[in-house]
């Protein structure tokens, strides 16, 4: 089977991380693909907020978990979180994002990575709390959280596929 | 270089193609590797509506150009037609079928095909023209348009990729 189809169908979400970090190189060429992702107009909308820090993966972790309620670490102990953001007065800048996260994750599973998407990024870059870390980092604009992509390497094996649902497909 | 990771980088947005038909058996592993897209909360909320028949596909063709305001055809001639929809009660209901194009440009680059997303699928399939065309086919529920994915042979050489933006990647 062609290996780029492979890739696309072996790609699992990845919900447990060993703690290592990621190397550079190998982070550099999953972030690349994800700045090649089709955008609408050829307007590239998306931004990508690569976060190795430990302080600030951890302050995102502690934002996402009280949005949605949890105590424990919704990046599930992956040391490196990719965020992705998009320019909000793009009309596609949902989809803009949504295509640059799908490459981040079929790039994290070609470099033998897990990743995850992990969502509410919209509910935590339109707090107060996260416009000032944009703007922390020196990054102007008016964006929206899209989502984000956490990444690592998987602590446990990879679950079989959910069995894909009846009426995926229809044909005319 | 992983030719996954190259798949990812090489693809490019194709906008003239020829009229040959799409073999079947190629079809088919494209429209599967859409169907292992990653989604939210495993609900596998969108579909795939695959047009083959040239007559719905210039139906589609006519309705789109009619919300675009174009006189020519918006697919550009290519002869196939991936339309994703998502139930629109899903709250990722955009990401999902997002996601499940980035799988489906993607696995047609990695075939050999050209493939471009095409918008207005939402105008579209909002329509009481395109529900009815939905209900003619059997597809219950309420579901949203995301996108086409237009798929055939390029009938042009592929444009160089436009240079990538400064300031795509912020690091922390």
């Amino acid at each position: 089977m062609n290996e780029a189809i492979k890739n696309l169908l072996t790609r699992r979400s990845v919900r447990k991380y060993k703690p290592d970090m990621v190397p550079e190189d190998v982070l550099n060429r999953i972030v690349e693909a994800g700045t090649y992702a089709p955008n609408g107009y050829g307007r590239q909308s998306a931004i990508i907020l690569v976060v190795t820090d430990q302080e600030v993966r951890n302050k995102l972790s502690q934002m996402n978990a009280e949005i949605l309620g949890w105590q424990q670490d919704p990046f599930y102990g992956a040391p490196v979180v990719l965020v992705v953001l998009a320019d909000r007065t793009a009309e596609t800048c949902v989809e803009d994002g949504s295509l640059v996260l799908g490459n981040l994750m079929n790039a994290a599973h070609a470099e033998g990575l897990g990743s995850c998407w992990i969502h509410r990024a919209r509910e935590e870059f339109d707090s107060p709390e996260g416009k000032a870390l944009l703007r922390s980092l020196g990054m102007e604009g008016d964006y929206v959280g899209v989502g984000h992509c956490v990444l690592g390497y998987a602590a446990e094996e990879a679950p079989a596929p959910a069995p894909r649902k009846e009426h995926w497909v229809y044909k005319v």
